[in-house]
């Protein structure tokens, strides 16, 4: 029997509890012996829940016990998340976690101090939900190497998106709607700027080019600014728009790519049809070619899954497991995003210049339209080139008066 | 370091062995000790390949090799691949394999060998190429009761379907452009019969419920007889025609539901927008919800890719693995699929009777219709009824007269 202590009580906490408890047969039948909840770590009370007997509120109590061998910290945040995972890896404990901030900022050093200590730690549930990527990512796909990913990552936004896109809602109403429905937080600058889907980009990054890479290195942009004008324009050439974490192994000597922001991508492609609160992650491997997974990526149930697989991954390992790992970086390995070649979908308005000024400056651009659309708006997609370089003549349609409303990266996924 | 032998040298086995010496580095990284290719059973010469050295032609010299560890069966067919897989087994050598018929056919009583000698037997490869699915399905989604699982599991039929339906290719043209880029073999029964999806559909539905399913309990059906003009009704009404394998837990004191057969589904849905030679995995689990997962069905690569990674998985597994596993069965455990309920796409023709007369039989249908639809032609979806039902209505209509020329069903994914 192994003893499992849980820290946090929250919609994930309870979820873990709840399929280790319900799912206990075969949960005991895959790991080869019974799963037992000892401890919930709370800070309240919880009056009626039928599990009041586990819960305590000193965590010493669950680390300076000896018959806990594995610990799911599903509190979040930095702290005490932090200071309680290095604990219990030094004890020889076992931790699994939902937290992709912990991870995203201190996985390198907590992978490593659990390798030190012949435990793991393991973080399924960190990135997409209820989906299993990291797992694949390191152990099936084990026989690549790992060229590119990217992921819709962030289930809020692309709820927003859905509805801008489906029901031809505005943002803020889309927001709203995603608040009322749970959602999105009533503060949803980490989701809707980008934070969220930046650190998970970060930890597929770090995992699959071996070496971490900090959410401060990664461009970051949100949703804030994408308007029902361009999606109309993206639906007229067969795109959608999406929130898109991506990263790319760099060539020999050279930095990773890696960035988050809004992306026009083909409707009807492996990511264009990821809907709603659903996620869907891309890993382009030298030998299996792309791989997509696809699934929830919030929620009670979805992610408290992926915690469990973490917990039935410890008990059977017998020591760390080698291939879920990679080296610490002081940081800076991200190359610039000024370099970053792409084509640009930009929506303009001027009163003289149009089309045909745009494309004597881009080249063969590719013109959009769209219903209702005014006659000093004009809107396009500018070839690959890099970003600089599309800054620059950004700034020439600037000095020609030409006002710039939307400016969207059109990828290929 | 770790010895391993691989039987066979066709597309997969030589690939495997290039993925082995390519990513030789890595994949020590991954599996904490070196991988070294000791033997590859061949049946005939390979002049000039770099490999020679390691050829063997007597299976005994592997088989009695107490340095050989793992063992990668890539030969295909029931024999001599059980014998061999049998014997390394009860030699206490882990056995992999890319072989689907030989899973589904000896699969439960291959793992209980495995079992008994402390030894893993994998097979990642069989279903899905280079998808990870099977590791998924019983470790990474080990908190989950698996209710139901559905897929393009067959790249050959679904690059003929994508053929029809994207360029409006006939059956017979669509199968010998597969033909001649090398997807299909020169006799395809296998494949457009659904005799490989079959198999793959066993082993899903064998390891995510638990008991051994025979192919031979398996209502199959090919993608023979599906025509143009089908297609072009299935897009009138928003979908595709695929061939989908799908399986679902019974309720207690119930058999499994399992059928392969063509399907409409929506064109729009993760498995509606799996083209060409790809597969598609949908996975529904009762914490996670679905979760799909996508990637090259076949291949030298993608498949060698999930060889390898069993190879890696059988390295650091001290003991077999308790999670891959399920109970043999004497068969007759699915469904009668007269019981089976769905709603139905029919095609017709009769100079008499028209859609008026299908309503009065069927209820509440779905009327379909299609460019350069002949006057005595028409084609409708019925309601969800048992196909038992469906069957005595169809009696009535030809009765009447009118000929059907069309049958397919209209699934949900």
């Amino acid at each position: 029997m192994v003893n499992i202590a849980v820290l946090g009580y929250g919609t994930v906490g309870s979820g873990v509890v709840e399929v280790l408890f319900k799912n206990r047969e075969s949960l005991q039948r895959k790991a080869g012996q019974a799963l037992q909840v000892k401890y919930i770590l709370v800070r309240r009370d919880f009056p009626g829940d039928p599990h009041t007997d586990l819960m305590v509120r000193d965590f010493n109590q669950i680390l300076e016990d000896p018959q806990v061998q594995v610990v799911a910290e599903v509190m979040g945040g930095l702290e005490p998340a932090y200071t309680y995972t290095r604990a219990c890896l030094e004890r020889g404990k076992s931790v699994v976690t939902s937290n992709k901030e912990l991870v995203a900022q201190y996985g390198a050093e907590l992978l490593q101090i659990a390798r030190e200590h012949h435990v793991n730690y393991l973080f399924e549930a960190s990135v997409g939900g209820g989906i299993p990527i990291i797992h694949p990512l390191h152990l099936c796909l084990a026989a690549n190497e790992i060229e590119e990913i990217a992921g819709i990552l962030n289930g809020t936004t692309n709820f927003i998106l859905t509805k801008m896109i489906q029901e031809k809602m505005s943002f803020a109403d889309a927001l709203a709607l995603a608040q009322q429905l749970g959602y999105a937080e009533r503060d949803p600058a980490a989701d809707v700027e980008g934070h969220d889907a930046c650190r998970k980009t970060c930890i597929l990054a770090s995992l699959s080019f071996g070496e971490h890479v900090y959410p401060k290195d990664v461009h970051t942009e949100g949703i804030t600014e994408i308007t029902s004008e361009d999606v109309a324009y993206a639906a007229s050439c067969g795109c959608v728009i999406k929130l898109i974490g991506r990263a790319k192994r760099g060539a020999p000597g050279e930095k990773i790519q890696a960035m988050v922001s809004p992306a026009l991508i083909r409707h009807d492609s492996q990511l264009g049809t990821v809907d709603d609160v659903f996620n869907g992650i891309l890993v382009r491997g030298d030998a299996t070619g792309d791989v997509v997974f696809y699934g929830k990526g919030a929620g009670k149930f979805p992610t408290a899954s992926s915690v469990v697989g973490d917990i039935v991954d410890c008990v059977k390992a017998a020591d760390t497991i080698p291939s879920l790992t990679w080296k610490p970086s002081q940081g800076g390995n991200v190359a610039d995003p000024q370099d970053n070649v792409t084509r640009m979908y930009l929506r303009c308005s001027s009163e003289q210049a149009g089309l045909g000024y745009a494309k004597s400056l881009f080249g063969e651009i590719q013109p959009l339209s769209r219903e209702g659309q005014p006659s000093e708006e004009f809107a396009f997609i500018a070839p690959a080139m890099a970003e600089r370089e599309i800054n620059a003549k950004i700034a020439n349609l600037e000095e020609m008066g030409v006002t710039i409303s939307g400016k969207i990266r059109v990828l290929d996924y």
